[in-house]
């Protein structure tokens, strides 16, 4: 337990076997692993299935409000609800460097047991490489996850049109400034914790209200708010008309986005969604989205408009506007 | 396109999209990522499900007879049909080292769009980190894959019995060594190139032939035959009574093992499988094998033993004999 990652932990032999068996099953703890074999024997899923994938390289590994190992679960779980799917089972591909801690492979794997437990959703099969020292950063972990969809739902990145309502689940920018502030060492009077939660269950909530009336929803990660919308403005081929002021960005990080550089709507959530529905339901949806603990603070921030240029445009708090245009020049790598 | 990949293609923003779009979507080339949506919207599938994932860190990526791109879709192909099921869908996370080649992704790229079609499972999904230089290794690649499994077909490791025939479809050791001789730049007067291919076709006529009399199918990937067998061993509670004399190695790459010191059981493959079957079906099923192309070197090497310290014990060319341990001390990284 005090030992490290090997090469031959790699290699397919007996030393192989038995940290996964020793790690992985003992954190992850279900049958279709035990069962050991080449892949993981399932029952059938009745109604369309959906599939997603991400790989997980954030740094640092263990960050406020969360690690590597629940934010792989939550990530991907997230992408499975965005298209109104009920997750259902996941996957799990590790590439180690060698020398990791055995202490810290323990800590993300049984991260990653207890949010799939949490979320009810079981890592079903999972790989395990080791590369040298100095060819990877600690851990990278890529899930993947299958889900089964409800007849009625059909949500779809190119279904906005305008005079649609677009809300946001809650605040913007929770986690990447978290993971920012961890990089840059800054302590602030109240502590910034990352936002990694898994969204399924604010969903089915959402789809009881008036699932029919969704349209798109997009968990804004990579690129932000900024991202999410400018990408579904392209692919519906409408604009949009927000509010900044109705925008929720919490106090403490909009001031270390200040500090930082950053604008908040270009900064990754890992447990905030966007919706966009029709303007008629907009209020039942915001009203189920509140009762839910992970929506509690859900807002309307605007329409969906007509725009041939796809802009995404921003009231200002003084009456003016700009245009959130895609990310360009800055970065924030590896943030998730 | 004499580009290299910059830590702003993995932020999330135009660079992101331009780099999916023009490299993986053009490659991959179907409907499902043409959407862009956060996860594949696919059809149900009629039958109890199968899932499995793999990383892939082969090093180098190029290598007589395939590459990281081709090698990731074949090597989680064979992982669902070793579980008798048919391969349906795939996915693929990307995770890349600052400042590798547009050219070589491409390559990449091509190769696993041409494979994926070759073999008729569409790779729907996909995901694209990049980390800073130094922190990986040009790219690893992890597929995940979804497929349907029969109504008649059950196959588990822990299924062999006293009895049951051993069958290989083919030679030993070739993909290991073709790699290995590749690293440490060796020619021989007959090339060696890796055995990578899709095993699910054989699979279905060996099926077709004789599916219910099937107990284990395993691909002899890290570890070679000799981790397959152990393994089975292990989860079945049996032994192995296997024929040096009858398992199929190639002179060239037994010349090179000699060579290189190492043993070609042990040594992986990527388009080989071993199967256990009830004995009175083993013709049958040999005969299915020879006549399909991946399957026409297949052979039985020996049967199922009781045996309660689960050895696998090998008849050698003397009339001696010996137990092929698992791989311990000797290690092989980075093979697939
Ligand atoms: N990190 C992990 N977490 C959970 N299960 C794992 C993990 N790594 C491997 N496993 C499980 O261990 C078993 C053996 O995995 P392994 O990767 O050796 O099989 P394989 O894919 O057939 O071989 P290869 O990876 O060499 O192609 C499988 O059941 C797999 O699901
Ligand atoms: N390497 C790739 N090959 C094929 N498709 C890809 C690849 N990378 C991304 N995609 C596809 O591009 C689209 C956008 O992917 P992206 O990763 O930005 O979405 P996301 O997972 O919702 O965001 P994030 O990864 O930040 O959580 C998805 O449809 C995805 O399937
Ligand atoms: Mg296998
Ligand atoms: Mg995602
Ligand atoms: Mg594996
Ligand atoms: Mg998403
Ligand atoms: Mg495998
Ligand atoms: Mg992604």
């Amino acid at each position: 337990k005090n030992g490290r990652v090997e090469l031959s932990h790699g290699s397919g032999g007996r030393a192989m076997a038995q940290l996964i068996n020793d790690i992985f099953h003992a954190a992850f703890d279900n049958d279709w692993l035990r069962s050991n074999n080449d892949q993981a024997s399932l029952d059938a899923l009745p109604g369309r299935l959906v599939m997603t994938t991400d790989g997980y390289v954030v740094s640092p590994l263990f960050f406020p409000g969360g690690d590597i190992g629940s934010l792989s679960v939550h990530g991907t779980i997230n992408d499975i609800a965005m298209g109104g799917a009920t997750p259902k089972y996941l996957s799990a591909s590790f590439i180690i460097e060698e020398g990791f801690p055995f202490a810290d492979l323990e800590r993300i794997a049984q991260s990653m047991g207890e949010a799939s437990r949490a979320a009810g959703v079981p890592i079903v099969t999972g790989d395990t490489k080791v590369v040298e020292r100095g060819k990877a950063d600690g851990v990278f972990i890529s899930t993947a996850g299958v889900g089964v969809l409800p007849e009625e739902i059909s949500l779809s990145s190119d279904k906005a049109r305008p005079g649609d309502a677009v809300l946001v689940s809650g605040s913007m920018g929770d986690h990447g400034v978290a993971i920012m502030s961890r990089r840059e060492n800054l302590q602030f009077d109240v502590e910034i914790l990352s936002d990694s939660a898994p969204l399924h269950g604010l969903v089915a909530d959402m789809i009881a209200a008036a699932g029919g009336s969704l349209r798109v929803m997009r968990d804004p990660t990579r690129g932000g708010l900024a991202a999410a919308l400018n990408e579904i403005a392209l692919q519906s081929d409408v604009g949009f008309a927000i509010e900044e002021a109705l925008i929720p960005v919490k106090p403490q990080v909009a001031a270390a986005c200040e500090f930082l550089g950053l604008d908040p709507l270009y900064v990754a959530n890992e447990g905030k969604l966007v919706a966009i529905c029709e303007a008629q339901a907009a209020e039942t949806l915001l009203a189920a989205m509140r009762a839910h603990p992970l929506g509690k603070n859900a807002s309307m921030i605007g329409h969906v408009v007509e725009d041939e240029n796809n802009f995404v445009e921003m009231k200002t708090g003084f009456g003016g506007g700009r245009i959130v245009d895609w990310l360009s020049g800055e970065q924030l790598p590896r943030i998730c």
